[in-house]
């Protein structure tokens, strides 16, 4: 076996989620994953058309119907975007390695905004590509920021890609809108390309009233541009366990990424593309309810755990974590496993997404019952002694 | 993008097909897929799931529950296979992509026998390593057969991996137990990986009293034996579009996979997991019923063939196609597109698989009706105008 892919790190969530294995008396927030089921009308799609025998291969890119409908969806966000430059992918994941495989070359230079959810550090190792983090800095309150300077200083002509993950996993960071301009135009001089993963763009609470969306990359670059944006629809339609998401992408690297997709998974099931079908026919009552149920829930956990002497939090803009620190406490991960043992809390550890993410735990508050993130806080409290 | 991607060779057999696109009076017989809807209980095992809400992430190697019934499917054929040497995959391809991203570090050398499945010859590319092909030979009658001596001479101590596909797409020539056992010996003295592709392992008509299957690796080799084995729900339980496959590999390697399915698929949907449940629950009533079905297709259309003047074809022990030259024809690209336009008979052109099948043609027979087959090859017969 390759030693890359032997010393590839292992998941620190799941590592945490094995101390807690067999036990059903923990209270886990450690999966990026709502405990609320797909809705009714987005199953049934994939059940009919299992019922109607749609069992065949189906196209590499993915089927017209669904694909023209991402573009729809799409473009409604963001402007046009033509189907095109749409390719139906087995989930964000598959999306984000195929652009890997497309982009890097052995040897290539790499540079990605962490922390950021390990996945994305780890694709460019297992393709052979020489990796450098620039980390985002927490600020007294427990927000972080981009360092701008640091990011373009370290974007050169020699770096094939910049991985951005905004909103981010974990932190709630958020590009803004003139952040994106200055990297588009920075990596236009220096011709590297952007992997936007903007998976959490629709999970969103900056301005509710006005906001359907996170700014996006695809709001200001030109078709043209060396850009491939990442969607997935588990976290804004609650279909995690469907492994379904979609690349938007320069309309001439659409044909290559078919061949990509024909040599990983060859094509996404018919009745997983129905259910995403379905799911955007009905996207304005799907994701406007997730949404606010989301800011529902953030807005119960983040001031309780704020009120909690030496822990410092934010309230995220977007995405579907609280990142915290308590103060006093060593290895995040030491940390979490403790918890998970001694309360009965499961949080997953900082330091899974960036070695500056060290001593800080993520806490996902995506609950169908908000009383369950008031629990967990009081057994936090508890084992705090507060 | 890589000049290793858009230099990647787009499928042949597309190529042709879209040749043939929105004619509906062309009869297809390119793609290796038969037109039979997957068995209902397997199909209603995923509606059931999809009802109880199983929409959630789930293990990266698989449901405990599939694996155990996996290994236990594997050691009724092959002899003990521990549950821990077994990963779930998003189909059979990714079970390959998989593979060769554990074991294929840039600049790898990699030995194929073709022709075979173009999958299997790009994937090697996209991970930047070295690929060198040893052809099969036909002989006079249409049977092609392995040079053991070119192959075993060509793997060396430097040979990282040997990739075998048998029964082979599109040959139908299928490894003996004593040429598994010579590789085997050599690759152990090497140390070099075999990666076996028996995706067709069920569609073997040899000894149809006896054989359940076509020899394996796994048949002789010991567990802890450098081979993975890439084993695919699609062909012996007609279920293509589901994208369900697994791998047997080394009990070590398991848990690196796991790492590799995290960052490539992260898991396959609970639910089609539940159809591969189901799918083996009923496997000695679906298998035997498609491998009796295939055979009286293989034998409704190779007799036919055989009796047309300056056709060369053998009658496979194993796979869904039959593989055939005609004497006087040029390139296969072209003849297939010629058949296509002025026959109405879709085929996959020999040159998809490797140079060495230039001038032959790949004909599936996984034909719910036989007649279907009949009207195929009356149309070659009046194009050829015998």
């Amino acid at each position: 076996m390759r030693a890359t892919v032997i010393h590839l790190e292992e998941s620190k969530i799941r590592e945490v989620a094995n101390a807690g294995m067999g036990r059903s008396d923990v209270l886990a927030f450690w999966f990026g994953e709502s405990d609320e089921v797909t809705p009714e009308p987005v199953r049934r799609a994939a059940m009919e058309s299992l019922g109607r025998g749609e069992t065949f291969y189906s196209h590499n890119l993915g089927l017209p119907e669904l694909r023209s409908a991402i573009a729809s969806y799409t473009s409604a966000l963001h402007g046009p975007i033509a189907a095109d430059r749409v390719a139906v992918t087995s989930g964000g994941v598959s999306g984000l390695m195929l652009s890997m495989q497309a982009l890097l070359d052995p040897g290539d230079e790499v540079v990605a905004v962490t922390p950021v959810w390990p996945n994305l550090t780890a694709q460019p190792q297992i393709m052979g590509a020489r990796l450098r983090c620039i980390p985002l800095r927490p600020q007294p309150g427990g927000v972080w920021v981009l360092d701008m300077d640091a990011l373009l200083a370290a974007i050169t002509p020699s770096t094939r890609l910049v991985i951005v993950n905004a909103p981010n996993n974990p932190t709630g960071w958020t590009l803004t809108r003139d952040e994106q301009r200055q990297i588009i135009q920075h990596c236009r001089t220096t011709g590297t390309w952007i992997l936007a993963d903007e998976v959490y763009e629709r999970l969103y609470y900056d301005d509710p009233s006005n906001s359907v969306c996170a700014p996006s990359f695809l709001d200001l670059a030109e078709a043209e541009d060396r850009l491939v944006v990442v969607q997935s629809f588990s976290k804004s339609f609650l279909m995690t366990g469907w492994r379904l998401g979609w690349l938007v992408m320069p309309a001439e690297m659409t044909h290559h990424m078919g061949k990509l997709i024909e040599f990983n998974t060859s094509c996404t099931s018919v009745f997983t593309q129905q259910a995403g079908i379905a799911a955007l026919q009905h996207a304005s009552e799907i994701t406007p309810r997730v949404v606010s149920h989301l800011q529902v829930c953030r807005d119960a956990l983040v001031p309780l755990l704020q009120a909690l002497p030496g822990i410092e939090v934010a309230s995220p803009r977007g995405g579907m974590y609280a990142f915290f620190r308590l103060t006093g406490q060593g290895d995040s991960l030491d940390l979490a496993k403790r918890l998970v043992r001694e309360a009965g809390l499961g949080l997953a550890p900082g330091n899974a997404f960036g070695l500056e993410a060290q001593g800080w735990l993520r806490w996902c508050f995506a609950s169908r019952d908000p009383e369950r993130l008031v629990q967990g806080v009081q057994r936090l409290k508890t084992w705090l002694g507060v």
